[in-house]
């Protein structure tokens, strides 16, 4: 019956005891309540997955209830905020315990890594839609914003670039000899929490990479009213990504592929000695408007077309 | 193309500058920042709206944007917070411009009339789905929660009960002569924010109506660990409510229909001469648990079905 059903639900989402201070009333009434200690703003962040647009119809549920709340954590991260808490509106086409069990178990596992609360959703029938709504602390003032380049200052990327786009084409029957990294690194994305912590202090901007390299880093230069250059040979790439390359010749996968979920972000160059995550410099931000890849010693000017949903 | 599509959307809900001040940046970066003033405690909510499940596949777009946005006020309203800011997660099938132009303006309408900013959001292809989060400010410590009833209490309701109810009934078919009172209260309720902000001083709990008086009612006696016996002569009907029961016999109307979105709230009888907003007495709280109705001079067990998703 309907009633036990939704306490089904409510069994593997509410059980959670609260783990950050700073929520105040869990799931189980009109609202929660959190309180934000002085002097920090709350930074809040909203991404929704549908399926047969962000994931297969086959998806295995607890890789989706990892990369649903990563997603979500990475952008807090790109703000430089300490995720504190969440909610998950969940639509279902039925209920499905065993897959309700990996879904939840995975996205409470990674929800606890980072000392996150769900602290409340609403769950209702029809196609398979999941939106998370992440909050996070920062101190006032200090959010690291898409608008802060300048001229002259460094661009780096955390982590490699291209994985998560190469397990895309793994699923979409691309052959190779090892798969295990790709796919998991489309599957589960690391979200770079601690990254985004750690670079706040030095950092003149940051986006995190969802669409792709090219496609978010014109944001930074939108902005932040620059130009950046790119320089081809310096991107991080696994030796996965680069046999695939040197077998396809689709050298552009690291910049337009999505899902890497790596931080990019700039620095100006007094501040580089104080870089203590681990990254690579892959480019510079300019005075000209608009972004350029240099590659084979030639400098050009690099069209952009991300991930767009509404595609015809 | 796909580019412009996005645009398009954006132009229907980025436009807006920020009314309240405590949002200091809102759509266009990784995350929105808000400011939480000293003293008060954050309260979060999120409602989904599916097509099929919680309206019609040919609504109004402008009725959905309203009610979409109304809903979730509500809950803040049942809290005692003060709305100030929502992100709205907005799945679609295609991009229909003038059903965008009618559902944003709608709902950009509802948010100035409460000082709430649209400070983020995610659009994404797929079957119609609509997530809103809503957060409001509440003065510490003062939130209304569904826990606080006392034996004792008098139960208040504002505004009239079944109208929403009556609303489903006339789309559904049902003939009455004067129909616009009720589909209003249904396709657009008013978040009774106002009201819930008066009653914070004096009310011991508080929930909104969304699935129906004696649904809502018995999570307010179940958190409170108390019964509630509901008189059903003093329910406030409309003269639309009052003869469609004549008619139809239906009395249960205004028990179990859901979409008033009136707040429900208990007073100690002590305070109830603070009560200072339109509101009607229809039941008391009670020691023995469980929910009861005196009607025709009889007191009995009131069975609760309130509205369920996954209903077989």
């Amino acid at each position: 019956m309907a009633d036990s059903e939704f306490s089904l639900i409510q069994r593997y989402f509410c059980s959670q005891r609260h783990i950050n201070a700073v929520n105040r009333l869990g799931i189980g009434d009109d609202c929660a309540l959190m309180s934000v200690p002085d002097g920090y703003e709350l930074a809040i962040t909203t991404d929704t997955m549908v399926e047969g647009i962000h994931f297969f119809a086959d998806v295995d549920p607890a890789s989706l209830g990892h990369k649903l709340l990563a997603v979500n954590l990475s952008d807090l991260a790109a703000m430089g905020a300490s995720p504190v808490s969440v909610t998950l509106a969940l639509t279902l086409p039925n209920v499905n315990e065993s897959w309700l069990q990996a879904f939840s178990k995975s996205f409470l596992n990674l929800a606890r890594t980072f000392s996150v609360d769900l602290i409340g959703g609403d769950t209702t029938t029809g196609p398979l839609t999941l939106t998370v709504q992440a909050l996070g602390l920062v101190p006032e003032g200090q959010a690291l914003k898409r608008s802060g380049a300048k001229v002259g200052d460094l661009v780096f990327v955390t982590g490699r670039l291209g994985d998560a786009g190469l397990g895309l084409k793994i699923y979409s029957g691309y052959q190779c000899s090892s798969t295990e990294t790709a796919l998991n690194r489309f599957d589960r994305p690391s979200p770079r929490v601690n990254e985004g912590l750690a670079i706040r202090k030095f950092a003149s901007s940051c986006i995190d990479l969802s669409d792709g390299l090219a496609s978010d880093l014109k944001h930074i230069a939108e902005k932040s009213f620059v130009g950046v250059k790119i320089d081809w040979d310096s991107l991080p790439l696994s030796n996965e990504v680069k046999r695939y390359i040197d077998k396809t010749e689709d050298w552009a996968l690291p910049l337009v592929a999505g899902d890497d979920y790596e931080l990019c972000f700039t620095v100006s160059p007094e501040k580089v000695d104080s870089i203590n995550v681990n990254c690579t410099q892959i480019g510079v931000v300019e005075a000209q408007l608009g972004m350029r890849l240099q590659r084979l010693g030639v400098v050009e000017k690099l069209e952009v077309k991300g991930f767009e949903h509404f595609s015809s």
